[in-house]
């Protein structure tokens, strides 16, 4: 596999082309960012401590019969992906409280949410990525009812799976994020990544952030707590 | 009727309580407010044009059958209406893009919104009104699925009535904000106010604003336009 040329440079990846016809190279870097883009850091091992979760929890997903766009993983930092053309929305989903859902409708801090809670943003960097709800992504056509039903569906069903999973390791998931896209059969599948970059995860012996959160609120060292995640993984995975 | 004590001072109107249970006296105020209260001016009578104005719509929805806390005018800026339990929840429908649905989303500008675009706002001064969508207010219980199913139905079926008056007298209505509340015998009642200090109106002739956003975009004397509606609405009804 030759990696080809740079196609984009993301918050925290760097995605290029291949030789092979639908085939991306997606570097994680160290990169993280808050404030959509408006802090930014380096932070030495995160680039690869993502790329391994996201690797095992991909592998997982895809056991389980979750479509999705994960190939393999070609060094510590890269993996092979299938390109698909990305929906520019992301779903968010709620199983507790936390972050802007506190503080911008005063919700109780890690109230649980039953049923979970979806929320839709319009994936583009200029307008902030503004939350939107149905008949607003409908009414201008940033995807269609049907479609939108497809995300809610697909996301539950990693909701449950993710949850799981986490939970057999003592964390609580709380919130992530997900993106899908379509393959050129016209498939729409799970993509980006599956990581404490974009996932709320809780300690459940210590009550600690694993996640990003850890970062976003300058409480010390995030890879401490992703090295934890990826332990805890590994060895869920490696005794099954 | 007597006056009673005030009970709610607001950004358009002082919510007084009178010596009849269950009935209140409101005073349309001349202050005009944007950026959520953040810039307040007084407008020399448009207390009295909004006034005017909203018991014209209301008498008018009520002839149709719409059920609604109005009762009657008492002098040109007082009315009585019926007190309500206001469900905190604003219902914005949209049937052009414009304001906030443009910048926010990069709406094309006055793009026909077909169907019309519902959208909920956490009636909450403290947190800015913020948008939200069903599940959020439901997970939070600010309304239940079925007082969501109520405010959608009630506002669609003011909006088709409304929209037919505006355009007998040359006018699109671009798009409203309702506020619903719970009568002591538990209906869901349409309360508040129908004034251009809460719909975008544009006159079909000159394509002007006919409402507040003349205020919002210091376009000139706000109340020109009010008159303008009101006289047109006068003339409609006086003639039926
Ligand atoms: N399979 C895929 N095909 C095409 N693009 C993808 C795929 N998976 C993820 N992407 C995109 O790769 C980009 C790079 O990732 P990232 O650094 O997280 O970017 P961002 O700054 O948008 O969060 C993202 O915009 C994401 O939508
Ligand atoms: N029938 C009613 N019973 C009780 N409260 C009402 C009724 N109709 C309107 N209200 C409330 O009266 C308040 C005063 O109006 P306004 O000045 O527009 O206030 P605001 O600053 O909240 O927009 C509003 O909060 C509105 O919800
Ligand atoms: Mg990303
Ligand atoms: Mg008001």
């Amino acid at each position: 596999m030759q990696k080809g040329p740079l196609l984009y440079t993301g918050k925290a990846k760097n995605v290029f082309g291949t030789d092979t016809p639908e085939v991306l190279w997606v570097e994680y870097t160290n990169q993280a960012t808050a404030l959509n883009g408006k802090r930014k850091e380096q932070i030495a091992n995160k680039g690869q401590l993502n790329s391994a979760i996201s690797d095992l929890l991909f592998k997982y997903l895809t056991k389980q019969g979750i479509v999705n766009h994960y190939l393999e993983q070609l060094s510590p930092t890269v993996q092979l992906v299938k390109q698909v053309k990305i929906l520019p929305i992301e779903v968010v989903v709620r199983n507790y409280a936390a972050g802007h859902f506190v503080t911008k409708y005063n919700a109780p801090k890690m109230k649980h949410l039953v049923p979970n809670v979806h929320e839709f943003y319009f994936k583009d960097d200029a307008l902030d990525d503004p939350f939107m709800n149905d008949e607003q992504i409908t009414a201008l056509e940033i995807a269609t009812e049907a479609e939108l039903v497809t995300l809610r569906g697909q996301a539950d069903i990693v909701n449950v799976l993710l949850s799981n999973v986490f939970k057999q390791i003592g964390i609580t998931l709380i919130d992530f994020k997900l993106e899908f896209g379509y393959t050129t059969d016209h498939q729409l599948i799970l993509a980006d990544e599956l990581s404490p970059d974009n996932m709320r995860l809780i300690d459940d012996a210590t009550g600690h952030s694993l996640d990003k959160d850890v970062f976003r609120n300058n409480l010390g060292d995030v890879t401490v707590g992703y090295q934890t995640v990826l332990d805890r993984l590994t060895t869920l995975f490696t005794e099954k």
